[in-house]
């Protein structure tokens, strides 16, 4: 047996580079995007920048607007509203969620500091009773800073997407008018900027937390990443309120300005006569990219840490051998290096010129990064591991190879690629599943539902098998330290994975801008195909995120247990199965309070919107303004007031299970909401991404079979509109807060395992 | 410690009188409702008739139509149609399910007498190993035929349902005639001889197929309960059929005549001219009447067989007290006493005036019946156990008092009300919540749907809760026979729950001949509160179905588990968690094919109707007949064909993962499903159900709100329409079947345990 070939001192060296690297890449990315100027400038000037491309646009296409000042001035009023309606939104939720943080915050210290009664004496360690470890009271501390750090840093990381995103839109529209090429470029590069600032981001801030945390606790690795574990929580706490508040905003704007603007009035979707219209692009930041984002880096900070506090009771943290304890963070330093390599294949070694070449360039991004993502996988799995080791199993220590880690990782990454393909399949509208579905909608609304909610259905089957092998996979060779690092692989190529889906709703607020400034029909459809391209890619991007998170709630869900000293979770006890019914419930019931917050709020809009309609005069014939700020207002209320009730019930639940019925029927609860919601979340993005590619794939014409459906108006173009509409709630809001619900509530439960294990259960101990 | 009061004689006679006279009650009932003549007859005979009842037709209402021979005449040939209809597919149906029981029955028989080759030679008894219990050939071939008796029956029961529901249909529509309370009565009497004759005849048929296995088994009661089992298993595979076949059959032809009919030509519900209708009418009786009394008697068959069981390697087998064994058929026997007596409460003791008396009439049959079954219970208990027993709980035997077994099978029971009451409360439109969908119908079909499928999700909570509670304390109390008793508790009133089912699908059917005789507007109005009414009832019987069905199949389960001789199910070992997931995510899997199904043989249906409608002339007009036949048929050769594949999905999945993965993988299967089948299932059909009432809320026009979204035709009815046909395949297809694929798949695992226990996990032994 050889020890880690890799020297401690190196990975202390080379983790903040890969950091630092990630972070510099995607500042050049940011530097590119910006040089696409949206204020307009004098003509010399712009032609010399672009010479210095090596081409002139003149020499591209010469079309309508590319010069005209007027669109590029309108163009950035546009951003700036759909910026300043995003920027001001999230500092009124990170107002609501700070005071929850410091709320929740004083809990953890209450909760984790009265286990052994505030006692800042050191005690005997829970694994290793010889061995004196920190006192409780240090891990209620750390415990809670790195809540706070977790759940800043996912701020962060939510905030500067959403800034990335506002500040691209309309430079992508911009860049429409040269080429779909060059859209595409622009929408990606700033994709990439969200995907590397916040991978390289996560992974700094957990390497200083730990680097900070072990001047005090010294050996005491058990001590140290129990604590770590709040950096989980933290960041997962605040993607719950990100992925729920910003969903049920950004769907009742949409919602609300579907339902009046195409279907009562007849107007497209964008028009700048819907006074909804900028709240709905609003929506797109705050929803799916602030929101996607902090549910990313949740996945992310979890799955570390669920992989460092088990590796610090295997032999890794007994031993004290740094390099092999940091593999978690070695495997991510890797994924940012691969995903650099990865991203250049799209923006520097080929080039877009078609629409129809869209598709596969995303496609090859998620190929290439899984490809060369196994091959660092390997090398990380060589260097940092010594050739065998053992790990914590459920109370006894299971001997492990380093080559069969290197399995568990590459089997989450690989599963990853199964789901992402198989969703675009059910999603993407080059396929036969959407197809069907939009030829459905010849028999109207009712036909197209049944159809997408039995796609939605089908298109669980692959992923779920594809999850349920590499759990057997990896639980089989390293037990929960395998599901751990099989999510992180899964996540390793976490950059490319958010710069993919991040590229979809700038795509979608491009075609808006595109709209709403008044540009051609030509440089709509161009934004449209973007935008096509970006639905599928947005359900990629969901179908990672609920792969990931049903590995890392699945590896949370073994840290629990083993902290909470529970050898079995028997089904056939009462206890635990009826643990088991009530978790499945619960997504139900989080999927209602959250459609139904989605119907009310757009009912709401409606109304808003209606009114202005029918009172601002010569708003309909585009000679008045709508009042866009109250629709965004309306969004704001209804979203920061509805993320409560569902909030409180992730939340709430482990505390009171955990409290008043124990371990073991908590442990039933995570295990059944983790099965179940599962489920919901991949049929409930798929659907509603089948739903909206159905409509575009009628409003495209693309297609002979296509152009009997349409065109915009006709028949089964109503009845597309209204499934799209059905789907809005179910892929943007329901579905992803799902992911946050089952990864929560087990990180939740594994930060106050401790206090659960001490005085749960009370219920059940009065009677 | 006494023993059982009641002797074994006793016993012996008590439960076939019991038998008896739920069969005489049942005809009596049927005796009744032949009396209203479908035949015109003469005058003074009529009149005479009447007089008989103690008044005369001529005092109570004097109505167009009253003695229209024409209308009569009509009515009867409707009726013939229908039952024609409906008669000519259950023997299709039947002739193919003939070809799979037999082949089942084969594989019943190799796969159970390969476990010990075929031996003709006495055994040790698996749990009792100093004993000598039967060879192994004799459990093979004795649960075989006990398969195939359990298919006849239920076979028996499904058709005896049909038959007298369409017997009862043109029947109720006469007597609405005369009123809503006569109407009612017929409707419910109906009801009640099919609640009775197979409640009845599913007890007498176990009784004695008991009775003749103990005279070859005589005292090894272990062997005997074992091959009983097979009557579970019989009767729930027919129920797949059943419930699948069935209800394909019954929704295509429902959504494809409102496709076309109510959206495309506008013409009413039932309108005679569409060609579909009749196809509608026949499948709600094959559908709902037919697969629903197969899907009952499954339950029940399978509850008993799990008491059965548990009890025979419990106390009570092993010192042979026959009494005490019988406990399930007892507390079966005073539930058709109990039933019959609630029953008079609504045919004899009170008379139904007005048409808001029904649903509250229908709400006190479920409480009368749960308040007298419960004394029924505490005095079965009182008799029929020794004051202390033990029962077998996963290789311990557990003491038992005679109270707690009387709490476990009461709090079945009326955790099956409170489940009926949540039901009721979500899906009838006397309450807020379909009010509330039903408002959403303002903005359209897109905020209805929304709506609706928030409240499917919603409404599972409570009953999840009610589940989850008897679960807890039947189990705590007495183990898996707790369960199983409970879930009996739950089915004791099945003759009272089934009366009250099945007069819904009657009500409709009776609804539909009204406007195709072309009765008045008056009548119609009658009829469709009856319908109302029917709607909330049906959602009540598929709660019931689906919460029996999860007691149920925990208890098979359990009893899988104990003679598959696992004894514990660790969530926390990879063969189990896969299980676990992939056995949720079954019921997705298998609900994309049933509404994939409805929706392919709606679209073909609708071609047929369309084509129809352009191509016979005169027959918009009304002058030319349409073509029902093949409408008829089209329904069934897609009902047969569609339920190939998931009959398949669910017969095949306990043995594919039983003989490759083995016992332990198959327990976490058979756990999944059943804790994410009742989950959909509950929301599907009350989602459906809920859909429906908006509809008929917004149509019926009783409130001032209600008013301001009709009438028929504005657009809230049209997208409330289109919400009632989305919810068609949800509430009558997928909804209901996945009980039986949760019973189904643990009742399977049961009777093949020990095949599995031998001979299963093929691929863990390759690998």
């Amino acid at each position: 047996m050889r020890g880690a070939i890799l020297s401690d001192l190196l990975t202390e060296i080379l983790i903040p580079i890969a950091a630092f690297i990630g972070i510099v890449f995607s500042l050049i990315q940011w530097f590119i995007v910006s040089r696409v100027k949206v204020s307009p400038e004098p003509e010399n000037r712009s032609s010399e920048k672009n010479k210095k491309n090596g081409y002139s646009d003149y020499l591209i296409e010469e079309e309508e607007g590319l010069n005209d000042h007027n669109i590029v001035v309108k163009c950035a009023e546009i951003q700036n509203a759909i910026s300043e309606g995003a920027t001001s939104f999230l500092f009124t939720e990170y107002q609501y969620v700070g005071v929850f943080m410091i709320a929740f915050a004083v809990l953890i210290f209450v909760f984790l500091g009265s286990v052994e009664g505030f006692s800042t004496k050191s005690q005997p360690c829970t694994y290793n009773k010889d061995k004196m470890c920190k006192p409780a009271l240090a891990t209620a501390i750390f415990s809670t800073v790195s809540f706070l750090l977790g759940a800043i840093t996912s701020i962060v990381s939510g905030f500067l997407g959403m800034k990335i995103a506002t500040y691209a839109n309309a430079r992508t529209t911009l860049e429409a008018r040269k080429g779909v090429g060059k859209a595409f470029i622009t929408a990606f590069r700033s994709g990439a900027v969200m995907g590397f600032l916040l991978s390289a981001n996560g992974l700094l801030v957990l390497y200083i937390a730990i680097n900070l945390f072990k001047v005090y606790y010294g050996d005491d690795w058990e001590g140290l990443f129990e604590a770590i574990t709040g950096y989980g929580l933290g960041g997962s706490s605040m993607a719950l309120f990100g992925r729920v508040g910003g969903g049920i905003y950004t769907k009742a704007a949409d919602v609300g300005a579907d339902l009046v603007g195409k279907v009562e009035r007849n107007i497209p979707e964008d028009d700048p006569r819907n006074p909804a219209v900028i709240a709905d692009n609003v929506g797109d930041n705050v929803g799916d990219i602030a929101g996607m984002g902090s549910d990313l880096f949740g996945s992310y900070a979890e799955s570390s840490c669920a992989a460092l506090v088990v590796a610090s009771i295997s032999s890794f943290g007994i031993n004290h051998e740094f390099t092999s304890m940091c593999y978690p963070l070695l495997i991510s330093s890797m994924g940012i290096i691969v995903c650099l390599i990865t991203t250049l294949f799209a923006t520097d070694f080929f080039e877009i010129k078609a629409v129809n070449e869209i598709e596969p360039a995303l496609k090859k991004q998620l190929i290439i990064s899984t490809v060369l993502m196994t091959i660092g996988i390997a090398i990380v799995s060589w260097i940092a591991l010594p050739s065998s080791f053992t790990i914590f199993n459920f109370g006894v220590q299971k001997e492990v190879k380093n080559w069969e880690l290197f399995f568990c990782v590459a089997i989450g990454l690989w599963a990853g690629l199964v789901i992402g393909f198989v969703t675009e399949y059910y999603t993407s509208n080059a396929y036969s599943p959407v197809q069907d579905v939009a030829d459905s909608c010849r028999t109207g609304a009712a036909t197209n539902v049944i159809f997408g909610l039995a796609l939605g259905y089908k298109s669980v089957i692959i992923p779920i098998f594809a999850i349920a092998v590499s759990i057997f996979v990896s639980f089989s060779l390293a037990a929960m330290y395998g599901i751990a690092v099989a999510a992180l692989g899964m996540l390793s190529t976490i950059a490319t994975g958010l710069a993919i889906d991040a590229y979809g709703p700038i795509s979608d607020n491009a075609g808006g801008i595109a709209e709403m400034a008044g540009m051609s029909h030509r440089i709509r459809e161009r934004t449209d195909a973007l935008d096509a391209a970006g639905n599928t890619t947005a359900a990629i991007g969901k179908g990672f995120a609920i792969g990931s998170a049903a590995l890392v709630s699945l590896a949370l869900f073994g840290a629990f247990v083993s902290r909470a000293a529970i050898s079995t979770v028997d089904v056939l006890t009462p206890k635990v199965f009826i643990g088991l019914i009530v978790g499945a419930m619960l997504p139900y019931w989080f999927s209602a309070m959250t459609m139904k917050s989605v119907g009310s709020a757009a009912l709401k809009m409606v109304e808003e919107v209606r009114r202005q309609f029918n009172t601002i005069p010569g708003l309909m014939e585009g000679h008045a303004k709508p009042d866009y700020a109250t629709c965004v207002k309306i969004s704001t209320d209804a979203s920061l007031k509805e993320m409560i009730p569902p909030g409180a019930l992730v939340m709430l639940t482990p505390l009171i299970v955990g409290s008043f019925f124990g371990v073991e029927t908590l442990s039933g609860v995570l295990a059944g909401s983790l099965v179940s919601g599962v489920q919901i979340a991949i049929s409930a993005s798929n659907t509603g991404g089948a739903w909206d590619n159905a409509k575009k794939y009628i409003e495209a014409g693309a297609s002979e079979h296509a152009r009997t459906l349409g065109p915009k108006g006709s028949d089964p173009h109503k009845a597309a509109v209204i499934g799209d509409t059905i789907g809005d709630p179910l892929k943007d809001t329901s579905g992803p807060s799902l992911n946050i619900l089952i990864k929560l509530m087990a990180v939740e439960s594994l930060v106050f395992a401790p206090f659960f294990a001490r005085h749960g259960g009370i219920l059940f101990k009065i009677f």
